[in-house]
């Protein structure tokens, strides 16, 4: 029994629980320009590479184990990984591994990594009904961008706060999503919205653990399932997001409505995603672009090079700062090792953060060739860096937007190569070849039967 | 990537995370004195009987269709029905039924209903993993102690924010009696509660949906998860509870940390959980009790009724002063039809709340007859009940603490009433007889496949 206790300020919130599930459930197909369905596209392909890029984590096998106790039914794929389970453990693990390397997509504004939630839910309810591709594209645009709206809605306080805002929204974008592929009405998706808003994962405090992963497994998993008791009947306050004890209320001190209805069904925040180009905290990113930019523009060899001097706003340092990473994770951690990778290697993905790569001589070598000092009037988003080469010449890159900012984006091409980094040691060239292909041409596919199939090592 | 945002001010806190769950696992069994324990029996038969006396409720049948979706494997019961499925599943399930009655158990100073998290994870992991009847009074007491002892650190800021106590906290105590019975060492107990921690589930803007009871459904599966993911290594952060981004200070204003430590392993929360008597709001409690002794005391009869006039604080008919209730959910919210079934019947258990009984031509005759006005300087939590008879006799009675509180408990022979009134329409009184005696031998039993098939109708 609730006792009399005083019900907060807000109660003359716009009903943007029902607003949200009338725009999923009534939007038309592909009701968006070309810009969106390829970016959609983009998304998905990057999601699909992350995820089987982690499939044989430890924290994926833990996962897994876990599940098995529950002597799941053959499904829906564990991507990456011979395994079936059923859908809703399918999305769980899907959105563990596409988050474990901390290489998938984010939406700058909010930070939020929208595909792990909701595109993990929707390929494993998509396996089990048989949705077409087109379906699947509607899906993920519509959920990513209830999730991120309500994102924006709630950012920054809702994060600074503590909460890992991946995991806290995307409960709400698994949900819609799946009610999108599962047709369900208006008032029924009004519904599963409400299911989900009872249902936030995600504690930053989980950061640097599997639980950081976990939280847009999670999500993934308790959206699909609010989905599935909405289909039957199953009940929840049509103002769940709204009202005085609702998410937004209750999560965040912030609640901006407007960001929810501005341009609902005209702009979507799908569009404004984006893609890591290195397998590393983002604010090493302008760094390790300048490097392999004049590597690659000077045709740098290691030994080329006497000494690389960095520019950098004293965020980056303090973040990444690690002088002499041991482990590969640390290496992450570390402007010095991932510069020196970038300058050997022309790249930084996964490859080039294992154990071994972080420890190899001439990494440490060039590593050690290295020095960062701060500078506050560049901005952290950027760097500057000068290479100092044994000949005399001092070649200098200023960089303002990294590769995969949004000013600068991944092109296809690039995407490509970061899938092929991820899929191929995984499940071989030849199905991450034709994996890719049918990633491209998505909307084309009248199931995901064959594409499913080529995720399998 | 996280951006540099203020930490919150505490990082002083103890290591309530560490110590509760080296209290978890290292606790010796039956490690407290018979009142404890036989609180313990209590608890169980009467969250066992809410459990099966709403296994019918479209609430469940809505749960349990969505669950099929996942084909789950058979592994335990969903009790009061013919069905089972996994052990995730029926925690969750089970979970629902226990509260959907709203009649479940009370932990008064929180207003936490732990049974519903805590021993539905317990009875649906025990049943598949063997445990004895002991092994899973000692995680009942246990988890239950995690749960009501997080609660007392948090509320009631927690609660007056709008989270539902029951289901936020209940994640974790579900984790820590899963913990337990898996026998995990201190170290993994730690990650158990660790990844329970980003799992809180429930909003009060819920109340009156079937989201309600989802929470500690919900609760119940999420921390049997954080369990067996714990017990395969999955990692989280071992400050998940206390931390500046954790639990405690995420989603409260409010920590006690004394609530987590003080007399830790002396004082159990299990010795003060309460059960109604009535299937209704708490505050009616004192007004129907009172009806009830003047009725039996002078073995009353509606037509020596002349009128009935109740005085109570105002918190009272504002939350339940409802004149005409059309259905049992209203009657729910109805003084008036509380006091006349309680004079009529005796009794206030779900079956006085059916729709029919609110609007039968005698029952309504009597609640008409029956005035309640405020009078502040009476405690929300008592009742003065007088009652006019057509013969002139003016019957007094001032109730100070209804049956069901701390204070006038229910007695075992009223909590087997109110099992049976609960149960036996679900399963028959057969099998509920021969269930109520294994509930209170419990400690004895090897294994619950004996309890567990008398659950089935």
């Amino acid at each position: 029994m609730a006792t009399n206790t005083t019900v907060q300020a807000r109660t003359d919130a716009p009903s943007v629980t029902h607003i949200l599930a009338s725009f999923v459930a009534t939007h038309p197909t592909k009701g968006w320009d070309d810009s969106v369905e390829h970016e959609a596209l983009r998304t998905f392909m990057n999601w699909l590479g992350c995820a089987i890029g982690a499939a044989n984590h430890e924290s994926v096998a833990a996962a897994l184990a876990a599940i098995n106790t529950l002597e799941p039914t053959a499904q829906a794929a564990v991507l990456g990984r011979s395994e079936r389970v059923d859908i809703a453990s399918a999305a769980m693990l899907n959105g563990i591994s596409s988050h474990t390397f901390d290489f998938d997509d984010t939406h700058l504004k909010t930070i939020i990594h929208p595909a792990g939630p909701v595109a993990s839910a929707v390929l494993a309810l998509a396996e089990k009904i048989g949705s077409s591709g087109r379906e699947i594209i509607d899906a993920l645009v519509l959920g990513i961008d209830v999730s991120c709206r309500v994102g924006n809605m709630v950012y920054p306080e809702h994060y600074d706060r503590g909460w890992h805002i991946t995991g806290s929204t995307g409960t709400l974008g698994a949900a819609a999503a799946c009610a999108r592929l599962l047709k369900l009405d208006t008032a029924q998706t009004t519904m599963a919205l409400g299911i989900a808003a009872s249902q936030p994962v995600g504690l930053r405090e989980q950061f640097g653990t599997m639980t950081k992963p976990l939280h847009p497994g999670a999500a993934a998993r308790a959206g699909m399932m609010s989905a599935l008791l909405a289909q039957q009947g199953f009940t929840a306050s049509a103002k769940a997001i709204e009202a005085p004890r609702g998410f937004a209320q209750v999560l965040s001190t912030k609640q901006d409505w407007n960001e929810i209805t501005d341009e609902l069904g005209e702009r979507f925040e799908i569009s404004f995603n984006t893609y890591k180009p290195f397998a590393c905290g983002i604010v090493i990113h302008p760094s390790i672009d300048g490097v392999i930019r004049l590597r690659n523009q000077h045709q740098l060899q290691p030994d080329d090079i006497a000494r690389v001097e960095l520019k950098v706003h004293g965020l980056v340092l303090e973040l990444t700062g690690k002088l002499t990473p041991q482990t590969g994770l640390e290496g992450k951690f570390s402007i010095y090792h991932s510069c020196a990778a970038g300058l050997l290697f022309g790249s930084a993905g996964e490859t080039e953060y294992a154990d071994g790569i972080v420890n190899r001589p001439d990494v440490v070598a060039l590593r050690e060739k290295i020095t960062a000092t701060i500078d506050n009037s560049i901005h952290e988003a950027a760097s500057d860096v000068t290479i100092i080469c044994h000949d005399g010449r001092q070649l200098h890159e200023r960089v303002e937007h990294a590769i995969g900012s949004l000013e600068n984006p991944m092109s296809d091409e690039q995407l490509n190569a970061k899938f092929d980094g991820l899929v191929n040691p995984v499940i071989g060239s030849e199905k991450g070849e034709a994996l890719k292909a049918l990633c491209w041409h998505l909307a084309a596919q009248p199931n995901v039967s064959e594409l499913i199939g080529r995720t399998c090592p």
